[in-house]
């Protein structure tokens, strides 16, 4: 870390995240960091400042040799890696807060940070105004992070909190949830499960030096649960919450994926509620960690790029340890996981892929099974998300192949089939 | 940051801290990081690791020049100052987790960080396995730090939640706590508020860069706390706990004690049960996080020590940043604070110092008062913990005099007072 550094700022988007950014750093000069110019669309559009401030020419930002910092607060990923690309072979330090664009592209820009020797920070990407990224990089190291699952979605989880606690359907918690701001008017992204897996992506590269795409991950949103699933849910004083989780098995290698979820009363993110986000880390010593903020709204994430900035100040860069200092960790897709699954015809329910079935309930309109299936059996296919079916994990849910074994003899043995 | 460091470690202390890191450096050596001595009082003890790594001579490794960590997890402050000083003065980066030490020397221990250029961690000094302190030194700075509040001591907080849980009485609760070794043997330190007010100090600095010591600080434990408060609190649907609590007030200045709390239900503190520890920070634009983790017990010591152990690997040090390269905040004493107030008898409340009471209710046996007291007619007083008197913060505590003259304008407009 070097010495205090003040910061001329090239800001592109003025949204309410951009115009409340403006807004503080004016009324804390202590925190050196000024916004020289920002670039915007539509330059004719009325703003609450000043009219030289403005610009529709971005080279006038990515050029200019006083300004060091870049923050990038548009929607537009195609851009954004553009603006961003330019801004760090500028030597320029870079703050964004595009999760869709960071994780397409994060290869590349991890490797552009290296050759550049400039710093692109992203806080604000994933779960807004909690720290994660940064506690993930320096405080737990991949020997010690036995396991994180977090609520990334702040859309998504508010949409179940009001299907459960106020007995909404889908599309009225969806609606209320677009009036208040907290689900886009194209909601799509959130509710099939898209920025919530954008943001494990980068997630995962920080817990674990994990590098993926969203293509190659078991993922899913929150548009299949149904009255039945919440039923359940309730019988068994559980919420069902879209949980993204990673966990280390024991022979070192990384279970991930992110999906509905069962959760328990006891657990720590059945606190999580309405647009809030929380993270569960369990580290060394097997100690839980609880990080709780709202991951969703422009304060948060206008919070988050701030706190960037800040960090800024003082040089710091993320240095990507777990990927370039230590063994990477690698996903492993042989394991089995614990799930329910409600249908209408059990005929479209692959039976013979599951390893174990526990529990059978059948009903008029809706049946439902509790049972064990391996991972690769619901990676890359899409049984389990057509003819209305849905799916949503157990709460302890990932099987190692090891313990698998236990439960087949026991299963067995229950049947009186010796062993 | 610097690349990655071999560290070869010498550690004071074996016992259950101790003795776990020693179990874990040695199962994972991919954290580059071994014991190499370890000093201990009797090494008549039969131990769980060979005779050969035992030495009751403290400079066999203070002044080994093959070890460059010295890790301290000794309950003894005068024993423990003398080696982290000797330690940092002959070249060694230390962790330590004396709380009671490092916040009886932190200025000395600043000042010997910065001369020697190593680097002294102790993230388990506070709140155990939360990772407060690097959070607070990183990632929240100083003028986007609106306040922060804590439970910072599990012994304490296991007795209030077992009191009002189980309807436990204040011995009986002890008991428990230490027959679960979550309080020592001899619990004065916790329950009359020491420990937390020491770890408050090395709290306070990483928030905002100041310096104090627990004898020019506001606190109290949790002896006074009786049945009628906690009526009180159960009928407002509120619980009592001891929080640490510090805010920025208009002026800049910043306002800071460790009392007893009603903390309402929706509250995160609220959530924050039997030995758990928990921060809640609001930084900037009026966003709140909150972390939550083990705050008593070997096992989150170890992992905050481990952390530490991780983090010196790449050179991490505190840059004491708001201390040092900002404008440290200074403590106010100039502000009011909304207080309930138990007792036997009036007579032994200074009702004058009151500002204004908004409520009264006599009993048989106690009574009860609510109202706003200048906070100095608190500091370095002791009438409101003597004559079995009670004292209990209200949730919305802090008023600034500006509120205050409102206030005072609303009593009397109310009392038909026209001003």
């Amino acid at each position: 870390m070097g010495s205090e550094k003040t910061l001329v700022i090239g800001m592109f988007g003025f949204g309410v995240v951009g115009e409340g950014l403006y807004k503080v750093l004016k009324q804390t000069p202590s925190l050196k960091a000024s916004i020289k110019k920002v670039c915007i669309k539509n330059t004719s559009k009325k703003r609450n400042a000043p009219a030289s401030l403005f610009t529709s020419e971005k080279n006038d930002l990515l050029f200019d040799p006083e300004i060091n910092v870049i923050v990038e607060v548009i929607n537009d990923s195609v851009a954004g890696y553009e603006i961003v690309t330019t801004a760090l072979k500028n030597g320029k330090d870079v703050v964004s807060a595009s999760k869709k664009m960071l994780s397409e592209h994060l290869p590349e820009l991890i490797e552009l940070q290296h050759t550049t020797g400039r710093s692109l920070l992203y806080e604000a990407s994933a779960c807004a105004s909690i720290p994660v990224i940064r506690n993930l990089e320096e405080y737990y190291d991949n020997d010690l992070l036995h396991s994180i699952k977090a609520i990334v979605n702040g859309s998504t989880n508010f949409i179940l909190t009001k299907m459960f606690e106020e007995k909404l359907n889908f599309k009225e918690a969806l609606l209320l949830a677009q009036q208040l701001g907290f689900a886009e008017t194209d909601p799509t992204l959130d509710i099939e499960g898209y920025d919530a897996a954008n943001k494990w992506v980068l997630l995962l590269a920080h817990s674990y030096g994990i590098i993926t795409t969203i293509d190659k991950m078991l993922f899913n949103g929150i548009t299949q649960i149904n009255e039945l699933d919440a039923k359940v849910a309730q019988s068994r004083n559980q919420s069902i919450k879209l949980v993204a989780q990673a966990k280390k098995l024991q022979n070192g290698t990384v279970a991930s994926f992110l999906l509905p979820q069962f959760v328990d009363h006891a657990d720590q993110l059945y606190f999580v509620k309405n647009e809030y986000n929380g993270v569960v880390i369990e580290s060394g010593f097997a100690d839980k960690q609880f990080f709780y903020g709202k991951g969703a709204g422009s304060f948060p994430t206008a919070s988050a790029v701030l706190s960037d900035i800040a960090a800024l100040r003082y040089g710091y860069r993320y240095e990507y340890k777990k990927l370039k200092q230590q063994v990477p960790s690698t996903l492993s897709d042989d394991f089995h996981l614990r799930i329910y699954i409600s249908f209408e015809d059990l005929a479209n329910i692959p039976k013979e892929e599951f390893t174990s079935i526990e529990e059978w309930h059948s009903g008029n309109e809706r049946s439902y099974l509790i049972g064990t299936i391996p991972f690769k059996s619901l990676l890359h296919k899409d049984w389990w998300k057509t003819n209305n079916t849905s799916l949503v994990l157990m709460p302890d849910n990932i099987i190692e192949n090891t313990a698998l074994t236990e439960l087949k003899k026991m299963s067995l043995s229950l049947a009186g089939l010796t062993v």
